[in-house]
């Protein structure tokens, strides 16, 4: 029982919401804003990459990422898709043509919402734009190079967020790339060397407005920002009202590709780079946006088995990112035909079989003071309660060892458990290394990775929203 | 031989040159502008409608013209529309998956220019953007909905318009729409009642200028302008550079479709309305746009031959417009797959073949003291040496009875010649009525009308620039 | 008034119904059968080439009859089928699938049978299948390679001879390849140089009976027989049970393609070669099968006017065809959409109102002792009443000078007529040179051609199934 | 070692080879037919359901199998057939019209042939042809009805067969449906009551002598018959020329549907009707036909992970089967682009990890003298060595129980071990009950399902081609 703190919460949340607080459009007044609290807590999201990309769904050879087709084929001018086209297409077939066969028409965005709060996520990210600029809703300012007008005949986001908010609690989020690659205002004023503007003041901005105020993501997640700056795209100006004047000023987060030299250094979340999962802790909040077709982001019907990701390399990911303090961005392409095809369906149920039994050791951790144990493949979290050692093998013979928990274990009383068992585990410290007896594996629920539960002798008192707390220093 | 004048038409052309006229974008100052002489004396011109709405080529009912499909369908509802629709297509197949099919694979745009230069026309008007918004260049501003991004992959204006200044010395102009029935952009400022213009200013203007700088087509034809006055399109702005500071300023001719209210008033020729043919001399200069197809502009797959006018009836349309003053404007609608089908083909080769021999009383003429006889179906022209007395129908007994032409035969002396036809004519003048033989049909070169030239004593002297002499009394 | 020969007549036809007359599988037996009268009266028919190739709709080069489009491609590997597939296919796109576009949606019999029937033709030869296998009902022996079960929808024959046979009096025939180009059946029996027959059995045979039985044809066109004997493809047999059983053993008529060896020397009526034409009498009825698109029997849309015979030059041919004792055969090539285009609708037209003049010269006639005139381009026709001189041109000085008719003017009473003119024409023989005064050309109905009646002093007896009366000596 | 075994069996074999056994077209003497012992021994097959029905890839409500897609559509008219059409594509769509989209432009037959193997299976059936006629070779007698000519533009029979042939030992088999439910020449024989065979005669007997002769199966598994008694199909007489006289008649072994009445009461093998499985040992050999789409044969677009059979179910099935002396053939419907879809890939994979460590008791097994356990859900296999106790589940308190095996123990020092865990099992005999205790499960390399090897005492000796032994009788 904690009345104090919970009227404590109670009130700073009241007061945040009273006080209106206004950003200005610099990094200086971006950075002071605290990371809303559901971010954090949530650990686990479901990235969609999703468009026209998904009908050729084609990725080879150097460049395998399919969301990247129309780029390799006609900007890189890559052999392979080439090759591709040249062997089914007419010669003069070009990439918008293929919007006429992205018909989504088995589209059932309630299954898509079970599905994705069965895998255990908390929050869904959606491509509303990619790089080829075809959007997924009616966007005002993408006349028939959208899914309403062309292809589908649907407002894809809009479907999709009412079937989530609907059916489950998970947050929604769009992401939204800043540049298209083939946009001739957009190359118009690559050409001047970003001195004009006219990409960014009628399309660009224009639809980040109507998309927020629409849609109400509470991500928003950009990209295709490495060719200007941010003073190109206006990216403070956005933020600014975003954070101050928009429908989700208070709950909305987003990432850092704002612009030429913000990756990793403003955002309410620190991506860095594709796939970033750095091993040691970060200081500060970031997410690793990773792909289960480890090669692609859109879907690609020429993908094996193998490429997939299984569920014990994908459980291992997911450990060892909020082990280090990140959130997992769990990525999935769906078909043209609006299915997501059951290999990744199996994937998520797996790992939300996982997290059903594990979750207590993931969602609303924080990093504890050791991240990777010295002696075995075993990352760490911690919460107020307990630190939960989490072994990516069963361990040889039957016997976890660890390096660095001793000090926890002081205590020879300490009931030290497993999850998705219920019987307490032996223990015993011998030279500074614990040693913890597993049960035999039949009696276990737990598949692909264990979580050893360790009990905090006291509850820690910690504040999520300080940014040393991050770094989770219980000691 | 005239020296004096060629000298004298040279200086004026040059010191017209050095002047650099400059307008305000005000209809006071740009109707003071003088009327380029090259589109009076042109007297016919070629109107291609083509576009997207070839692929269906569909008209009927209530609604038949092809190119407006898009709205009978989406718009007006019209029960034809939505049947061939439902037969034909998926029910969820949207207008602009058309345009993957619109593949002008066919289009030879040297073949076009021979062809309209046989026709014996003088200009050509391309659609380089119609009311569905496709355009028919790589538009800057319509990504992914033009003939360069989707379906012919060309540069359809700069295609055509190449070969025609290759090939002929036909001028060359472009129609284009103002409104767009559903840009998103165009629909949100009409339902804010035209107080926003981000369609304007986001989209139709800087189209409009980049047609003009990339183009440089000595005809400017707007269209699509009645739902919105001129301060909202911005049109007298646009037409002030045109005629001051573009690169056609000096040659360029623009019509009358420019906001509610304009046309039939300001403009370098009106044209009123579709296929305006008023019987009587107009105080401007005027074109009848119309179509041989008689129930459309674009291609119809559906239309017989009973619907296309017959070239007797086309060149009764040419006599009847140029003896009133006006320019023809021969609309014909090309194919998806980029042809002109024979049956256009054959009554442009055939009236090439009427303007052959009888084109001396229509270019370069100017409009009689009279254009209708009050005796027989005879159309009046002249010029600076005759009056040509064109008859519609060779006359019953073989004798032309013309009830206005008596003044004009009191020498007795006085040869009077049908075109295409060697011998003098026989003539007498009875009680005012001009009596003239006509030959033996087979000894006639000329097929649908026939033209007497009735020579003037003295030559005339006029000045085509001056609005008074536009009306043509020559007594 | 000739009561006797009507009655003999109907005694005859009934003694033919009620004989039952049977013939035996040979040429000797086959070769005796009378023609049927209907045929020789007609003098014009129209033929469809109508099909799959109608969707590619190609011919160039070497080789332009579009209806060949798939052994032009595959066979003869022109280079212009291959390159127009490379820029307009995928690079394994096969002509069967062709089929799927061949909708014939806009396809209208009755509109067909009226635009026939307006023609003047008195018969419609519509291809049941051509070289390509693809048949235009519903074959027992075709699966999926039908216009029923793949395309159109519809059992095409069965659709159109309704249509024909409700609307107007024109008699239906149907053109059936005996040979297909790649159907492996008829491979193989080649490949054993045609000591197999598999393809005979399992598919010719069944088929052809079929379509007699099913649409009762008052023609049957066999073609492709050029690469084995009849007694390969059993013709004789066939024609046996179409002569002596098959249900329109009374009316029917073929012509002689059937197998090496056979054309022109046996059949109905003789079509020896395409476009036959021998410009002299010939010792058998014949047919003249040609095409308006002088290039193609299927229909092209790369077909330029140029490649379209003129009225003129069509209606000479049915002159010159019908004054040698041929009947003419009119090709016109619908679209995979169903449409006859405008081009041919207004050729048609214009031969049906040339025959609404002059079909008295034409139908039901018999050639006349010569047929091309020694002094002009004059052609004769003739009938029991009278002899008809058709000038291909308007002659000049409006004197008509023939040299062969001073036999039939000896009566000087004898009133010569100009079809289509109210009055009779001034003539006189000099120098056995009949000189005949056309009137003024404005007062003729006709054009393109003339005919010239000049009245027979006592009326002809003839019989029409008499070979030799098919020489036409009347003197 | 045994030497003398091996000279017999090769003698008997030369033997057998030399003789020429020679079958007459009765069902008693074509089952004297011995069963060529490969297929016994191989136990596992992979069946493959592929063709046009790959394109739309639909099965819902009371239909679920989308091969049948055609027949449910437009036989059955199913609703949800019916609205999928309506939905998804214009109102006069064919069903072959689907072919033109059945591509196969990501086939990669060796790599499928790879994959066949890793998953254990020994022999592979594909549908050479299924109700819907089309073939997927070049058939003689399908015309533009077959993969080569329309689709995929290839032999695809030729081609896997040389890639699993070229790269692996297993077999090959063909599926061949004897009836095609539109084919116009079978309806015909149907609606004659059988009483006309042109079907049988031009289509389907040409085509089982063509396929057998051209890719020589060793399976050929017909179907499609129970619409018509074997003498209407032929059936004997098509057996008898295969057992005699065919290029496969030593090793081919064929199935039991071959018309009505004759399905579980002749051929070499018997499915007697889809996923037949008795769960008890038949008198017969048999086969176990089935799908890893527990709702569909064909690939189905619409399926749900929830719908595909997990591994532990999928090992079960063939665990059952193969103890009640089946064999089992999973079903693996690829898609219209040519790919055998991850969630299949990672079944079959599954599949072959466990026969990697398990397969010696299942290849060349008999069944024991019991099948399933009374006590536990345990099933046995056995052969000359040893007697396997295959479970299905972890038994409870690592303790397996078994009540049919002690007769097998009663020598204390049989060594009981566990396919894949490299110690003895401890194991006792209480009241007749075996319990057999497992070790630590961490310590087992088999999932899914748990193979005791209970070896006999001394090595039993039966023959395979003996009937009585096929009941396995060993006591």
């Amino acid at each position: 029982m904690q009345p104090h703190f919970g009227i404590l919460f109670l009130f700073t949340f009241l007061s945040i919401k009273c006080k209106a607080v206004r950003y200005d459009p610099t990094w200086e007044s971006l950075d002071t804003r605290p990371l809303p609290r559901w971010y954090d807590e949530a650990k686990v999201g479901i990235f969609l990459h999703w468009g026209v990309y998904a009908v050729p769904a084609f990725g080879d050879g150097k460049y395998t990422s399919s969301e990247w087709f129309w780029n390799y084929w006609k900007g890189a001018k890559n052999p392979e898709h080439i090759l591709f086209m040249m062997k089914n297409y007419p010669p003069n077939f070009s990439y918008p043509e293929f919007a006429n066969d992205f018909k989504a028409e088995l589209f059932d965005p309630k299954a898509w919402a079970k599905l994705f709060e069965r895998s255990g996520a908390r929050y869904v990210v959606l491509t509303s734009k990619h790089h080829d600029g075809y959007t997924l809703w009616p966007s005002t300012y993408s006349f028939n190079w959208n899914s309403y007008d062309i292809g589908p005949g649907r407002d894809l986001i809009g479907d999709l967020f009412k079937a989530i908010r609907s059916h489950t609690d998970l947050k929604t989020g769009l992401y939204y790339s800043l540049y298209e690659w083939f946009n001739p205002m957009y190359l118009r004023d690559k050409n001047n060397d970003f001195q004009t503007d006219t990409f960014v003041s009628n399309k660009m901005l224009p639809e980040m407005f109507e998309i927020v105020e629409k849609y109400r993501p509470e991500i928003v997640w950009a990209d295709g920002d490495w060719e200007a700056n941010h003073t190109y795209f206006r990216s403070t100006e956005f933020l600014a009202w975003l954070y101050s004047d928009s429908p989700v000023k208070d709950t909305v987060v987003v990432n850092d590709r704002w612009g030429i030299g913000i990756p990793c250094n403003h955002g309410d979340f620190l991506t860095c780079k594709d796939r970033f999962n750095p091993g040691e802790l970060q200081p500060f909040k970031w997410e690793n946006a990773m792909t289960i077709d480890k090669q692609s982001w859109g879907y690609r019907r020429v993908a094996d088995i193998t490429e997939y990701f299984t569920t014990t390399e994908l459980i291992a990911l997911l450990v060892e990112t909020v082990s280090c303090g990140g959130n997992i961005l769990i990525n999935v392409g769906p078909t043209s035909d609006g299915k997501i095809i059951p290999i990744f369906e199996e994937r998520l149920i797996n790992l939300g079989s996982w997290l059903a039994v594990n979750g207590e050791a993931i969602y609303y951790s924080v990093p504890w003071k050791y991240q990777n144990d010295t002696v075995s493949e075993t990352w760490y979290t911690s919460n107020d309660r307990a630190v939960y050692a989490i072994t990516l093998a069963w361990p040889g013979y039957d016997e976890l060892r660890l390096g660095l928990t001793s000090k926890l274990l002081e205590d020879e009383d300490t009931v030290v458990t497993l999850l998705g068992h219920s019987e307490p585990l032996k223990w015993n410290v011998i030279d500074g290394v614990t040693c913890i007896k597993f049960p035999n594996k039949a009696t276990v629920l737990s598949k692909h990775a264990w979580a050893v539960k360790i009990p905090l002798k006291t509850k820690r008192k910690y504040n999520l929203r300080q940014p040393e707390m991050m770094l989770g220093n219980i000691l």
